[in-house]
């Protein structure tokens, strides 16, 4: 019953060839890598058995999807020129509306991982939350069995819903990150063992997951210690960016949290 | 050669339950509970086998130390009346300067504990970074030897070195727990599951600990994609917060990683 899959890999970047390379691992078979740098498509290519192209009109016809792992920018650029109309083609953007497909082909879906993916990390994909999405049942079955095949934890969502989920990603991520290595600096100029604060971290992150929003803020802004805050805010005079991050936050936690009183 | 230790405690609040709690159970008598509000003293006092006073003028005259447990504001105003000359005082604060405690004695001492000590709570004292400081060698040596026998994991600080401490733990703890709560609200507006980020976000705490500050942001302001960043501001139209933060977050991390270019 079970029809043999293939891929063609347009891109071969971090998320390309950490997908390429599981697919293989797993029995999907790659028709050809397409990538305009030469070097990075090649060493792909031996890595997941197959052939790089570099010209668009050698797309193989016969694969069963089309994955393109590119910039949101380089989608339509890149897919300009190349036949593909009646087939899948599947994107792995998290803000790329996939109606934008449609003038290459009726047939197309997403498969966005919600995670880094960097090309030669070791993932844990049990540690990667997939979000799928196609232009019609059928091909969303499809993704949805490849899924399964590859024992992803996936759901699907369409893509409004998806430019939110990465919005909230982002902010997870990156901005998590940015406070972490702002604070980290700042322990670093002053001699401060950043590391100690790794259990305050912890219950922060824990009361997040586990208690109602908002319900759990601690510290000088949610008691309204203003005294507190202004000092804070003074010691923090060569440090623009913490003093930046700590006025708009306790700016926002007092009027969370005391608007009523105010 | 040990001498027999025994506390007072002003404050039985948060801190200075958990503290007196763990004291008792470690084999250090308190001498008496000394609280405002009467109930909680009463019942702080019950738990740890000793009394309750609310008159200044029967606070204790033989305890190795008096720890206060108070808001900064009140350290003051609590000690005024209270006959504590050349007795050890002991405050529990992040950000009050020590040196202040000098009208009242001139042996004053900070055992600061870096957690959120929340009452009732079973607190896992392997996770609490404490910070010490006294106005002389030996009482140092005093608030060093307790904290052996307690078991914490303490190191000296001064009062400045602690201040920034203290901004570096609000800045961790609580502006961390606004960060994700702020997340958490605008998924759960948008149908989303935030249990889906866990990974993501266990991956940047991960970088801060593991890399060099700032070496490892991704995301659309760190490789500098202006137009995603303003699609994101557009679709947060209705949620102020998140954008203030976005707008804030990839100000800098766009100064920080793209300044050279600018």
């Amino acid at each position: 019953m079970e029809k043999k899959i293939s891929a063609t890999i347009i891109g071969s970047g971090n998320v390309g060839s950490q997908l390429a390379k599981l697919f293989f691992k797993k029995g999907i078979s790659i028709d050809a890598i397409y990538n305009k740098h030469k070097a990075s498509g090649i060493s792909l290519a031996k890595a997941v058995n197959s052939i790089y192209i570099s010209e668009k009109n050698r797309i193989p016809n016969n694969s069963t999807f089309y994955l393109v792992a590119l910039k949101d920018d380089y989608y339509l650029e890149i897919l300009k020129g190349m036949d593909l109309t009646e087939k899948l083609i599947i994107h792995t953007s998290g803000s790329l509306e996939s109606k934008k497909i449609n003038p290459f082909s009726k047939r197309w879906g997403c498969l966005y991982p919600m995670q880094t993916l960097i090309k030669n990390d070791n993932i844990n994909w049990k540690e990667v939350a997939f979000y799928i999405e196609a232009s019609n049942n059928e091909d969303e079955k499809l993704i949805g069995s490849v899924c399964k095949k590859l024992e992803f934890n996936f759901s699907k969502v369409n893509s409004d819903q998806r430019k939110k989920l990465h919005i909230s990603a982002v902010s997870t991520n990156n901005f998590t990150y940015h406070l972490l290595s702002t604070i980290k600096s700042f322990c670093e100029e002053n001699d401060l063992n950043y590391e100690d604060l790794k259990f305050l971290l912890q219950k922060s992150i824990d009361n997040s997951f586990e208690k109602e929003a908002f319900s759990m803020q601690t510290g000088p802004a949610s008691r309204k210690d203003l005294k507190l805050i202004e000092n804070h805010l003074n010691l923090l005079e060569n440090d623009s960016n913490l003093k930046e991050i700590y006025e708009l936050f306790s700016k926002q936690i007092l009027k969370k949290h005391h608007d009523h009183e105010l």
